[in-house]
């Protein structure tokens, strides 16, 4: 049975890198002694090691040992053996570009979808949806594909920002862009705030942390979900 | 001879649309008597003929008319008979979708080329540079390329955000975003602050406008460049 986290963020304000969300880590990866770490996203272009380093080290609270998917010289192979994986957030184009040319894709699909437990922050919750169309990242390398992991039916927005009344800013909101995505596609879009994430286990989704969620769904006006929302539906 | 004039936005926080910068485009359209719109990058998903309606009433307090792209049956031929182009802001994927599926993309950069004018804003400036990398959008669409028209030999980032210092939120400033793509690619990007524009003439490029611009160069610290700088050592 599928088992995963889906976070908005690795990290809260004045916490450190995955403080907020390591006690339910610990229940999402009970009994397992080493996760596998995709360090894929490199964010601020930091490289595979730093990255999994600090990954290492944010675990080594909860005692589980990380290892980086770059470690190993075949890939696929060590998704096939892992017991959990992490994918850390960063650069969604270029994660996407790396799980293509690696070639791991259906593989991590599999093996998630048959009950390795995953853990996804930012990028590595955009990957958990059904496409990248709704990341917020910067397009700094071109993907062979738009189409991620689906585990759940629908795509996240990660980092989901309310509009500022008091901006001079002229560029878009976050929903103007949501809403602009839905003028082409009907794939709904839940825009998960900073210290939000969802809980899905089988075929149940629950929205988790303390606070509102808002749903985007094609011509229907957008919705705030309170915490512990079941969003099995969308499944 | 090439005339541009690349801007970072159509509208500065509390003026009307275009209204900023209507002196200019007198100038750039100078004695031409109608323009060809690309509205196909329909900001917040509004139709071709809406956001060609918006184009047309700003250009009437300078006397010129507009016809949109999308009114024609052989977009090619239209590039070609175009005395002057606009292209709107919006989605740049969209945007660059539309050039490609409707295969006007080398024809659009050879008139260019030969001296028609050309004035973009916000997406229609992210097609002046090399690349869409360095686009603020959300990839709402999967274009077939990101290479676009190369009328410059680097990328706008257009509506530069400096980093707000009191902000909680987690997510990657744009300075980090551009940092990133850094780590990948060499091409310089320029920070185009929104009231900022590029006037381009020739092989000769000035930054105009009353702010500063931010130059971002691959394995340098960004430069905070004054307006009238000649930014022609770029191209």
């Amino acid at each position: 049975m599928k088992k995963l986290i889906i976070a908005s963020t690795s990290t809260v304000h004045g916490k450190g890198y995955l403080e907020y969300i390591l006690p339910e880590l610990s229940a999402l990866f009970k009994g397992i002694k080493e996760i596998l770490f995709i360090p894929y996203a490199r964010p601020s272009g930091i490289s595979h090691d730093e990255y999994t380093k600090i990954a290492r080290g944010a675990f080594a609270k909860i005692g589980i040992d990380v290892i980086g998917l770059h470690e190993f010289k075949n890939p696929i192979e060590a998704i096939n053996n892992a017991r959990g994986i992490f994918t850390g957030g960063g650069n969604t184009f270029l994660l996407v570009k790396q799980l293509y040319d690696t070639k791991i894709i259906s593989t991590l699909k599999n093996v998630v979808e048959n009950g390795i437990p995953y853990f996804g922050t930012s990028a590595g919750s955009n990957i958990a949806g059904l496409t990248v169309h709704n990341t917020n990242d910067m397009p700094i390398i071109y993907p062979p594909s738009f189409n991620t992991l689906g585990f759940i039916n629908f795509n996240i927005n990660p980092h989901y920002l309310d509009p500022d009344p008091n901006s001079k800013h002229m560029g878009e909101t976050r929903e103007t862009r949501i809403n602009e995505f839905h003028t082409l596609n009907s794939i709904p879009v839940l825009g998960l705030r900073e210290g939000s994430w969802l809980y899905v286990k089988g075929s149940k989704i629950v929205l988790k942390g303390d606070l509102f969620a808002r749903l985007f769904e094609k011509g229907k006006q957008p919705k705030e979900l309170p915490p512990e929302t079941d969003l099995s539906y969308l499944m």
